[in-house]
């Protein structure tokens, strides 16, 4: 922690996938390493450094440097620490406290052609409340009091580094910490009872966001990644992150313009065609999700998002 | 603290208007007493008493019975205690960290004919993000780098007491903690710029809320309260809660069907009639919201929220 580049380094320079650990008294940050997952929080006490308490600690605080220098000490004296396999592994949502989840609405053109929406002249963007927030390996609880018509989306998620507003499109990706991904579950007939989205984007739960935390310099262009969406083992979505409307620039561009960007917050930037809200047979007849399903989301290098439905 | 009744007090059970004080190091809960207000933060740390640190805490970790104990003390011993004029306060924004700013649209029958909204099925719900949140005395900076139609909204906020899931609308008004003034500042072309509201809604200070919370036992009814609007000393609204098409009731129940609600959390219950969207002109004609406009709103028995544009 003693030369000038030490001290620069953002989440974005890390190079390991980084995780929201659930541990006996809330939250832990957790990084993959070989053979699975190390506890930074932990590993970082008991050898004398100091490590973020959890994402939202390392993303709102800027303690990049401090994870870097753990990170250095695990390579330094490799096997000497626990290491638990991915599969003992309880995810917290990648996020638990961000200011603000944004979401964009119809941002691929197939999707935005199957729901027979025009092409819109800037991002729709509505939210959901962190009530929402929910992990890998969670379970999301339908409110089927008030609804039947429980809908997936897919959706690459951009994890912001900075406090910014009015940032350039040049510089967009400046101040994106990472990506991971995000099912932004939707309850369609509460999505559609008004023109406002949100009272069917925001039940509890309705967020999953996961597994990894991939720091930016790990992905080389967000906007050429495979995309797709499993339900009970079955492919529903299979797209490109390449075929945004607005892609990631142009979102944080636009969001920017609008509203100040924290470190922390994080934005789903949409889902592609596949969604069970663009098939052709009447709503009534479709087989919307129900209780007992598994959808399972992957973006290409960000790994795998499991939720199951009861 | 020691008979049962005085642990079950809640802050709508509490007789004093309270508000959130800017102090030098954050946040302070202030009471309105005769004469103006006094700090019980740190009123009751020269006492040996224990009082919430600002509004936030006092409504997410249930801390009024300590308010009630401060409040007595007050009575108790006259004008032993230093009360600071109103006109030298500075208010912070009611709220500083809610889970959720809840947003109504259309909740007024006149609004919704000015705006050639139909009459909605379901409470349009939508949001503003915390970057909005603004002070009574406070001000708004325009971005006018990005929009020009700058629009009022004087509301009724709704302060929530308790979590909460699936409340009855006869309950309904047993999970508010109280009530206060807010200003949902809009920016009109971003806010119909697509069909999602949210990017002409949370610009930065956009939402003001204050100065008061009025403790729900000292508000009758919500929906019988009169509501209006001055712009640079005349006034352009000037309607009646009583007019709102989903009454508090009806709003708190709806959203807490769909999402669990936190104490601490507000809602936005939307705005009658006598906005600049709704004037006949065409839009590039009307004298929207400028620099240099001073807006006050007011909401009978909850003072009058005053915020400056620039």
């Amino acid at each position: 922690m003693n030369s000038r580049n030490e001290l620069n380094i953002q989440v974005s320079d890390l190079d390991a996938r980084l995780a929201n650990l659930r541990v006996d008294d809330g939250y832990a940050l957790g990084a993959e390493v070989e053979g699975g997952v190390v506890n930074l929080t932990t590993l970082a006490a008991a050898i004398g450094l100091s490590a973020p308490r959890d994402i939202d600690d390392l993303l709102q605080n800027g303690r990049a440097p401090e994870v870097r220098a753990v990170l250095e000490a695990i390579k330094s004296r490799g096997s000497a620490f626990v290491v638990t396999p991915i599969s003992d592994i309880s995810f917290a949502p990648l996020v638990t406290r961000p200011e603000k989840i944004i979401c964009v609405g119809f941002n691929y053109r197939e999707h935005a052609i199957e729901t027979n929406t025009p092409v819109p002249k800037a991002p729709p963007l509505f939210n959901k409340f962190n009530n929402a927030l929910n992990s890998h390996g969670g379970v999301v609880h339908l409110p089927t009091r008030v609804a039947r018509q429980f809908d997936y989306e897919t959706e690459l998620v951009i994890v912001f580094g900075r406090n910014c507003r009015d940032v350039s499109e040049d510089d967009a990706l400046d101040v994106v910490a990472g990506y991971t991904i995000g099912n932004d579950v939707s309850a369609r007939e509460l999505q559609t009872a008004t023109s406002q989205f949100l009272a069917g984007k925001t039940s509890d739960g309705f967020g999953p966001v996961g597994p990894w935390l991939v720091p930016r310099g790990m992905v080389p262009d967000p906007n050429a990644l495979k995309l797709q969406t499993w339900v009970n083992g079955t492919i529903r979505q299979d797209w490109n992150t390449r075929d945004m409307i607005f892609d990631c620039r142009k979102l944080i561009a636009y969001a920017s313009s609008v509203m100040s960007i924290k470190a922390g917050d994080i934005m789903f930037t949409g889902t592609p065609q596949g969604v069970i809200l663009g098939e052709k047979a009447p709503r009534e007849e479709r087989q919307w999700l129900k209780a007992g399903d598994e959808v399972v989301s992957s973006v290409e290098g960000l790994g795998e998002l499991r939720v199951k439905l009861i």
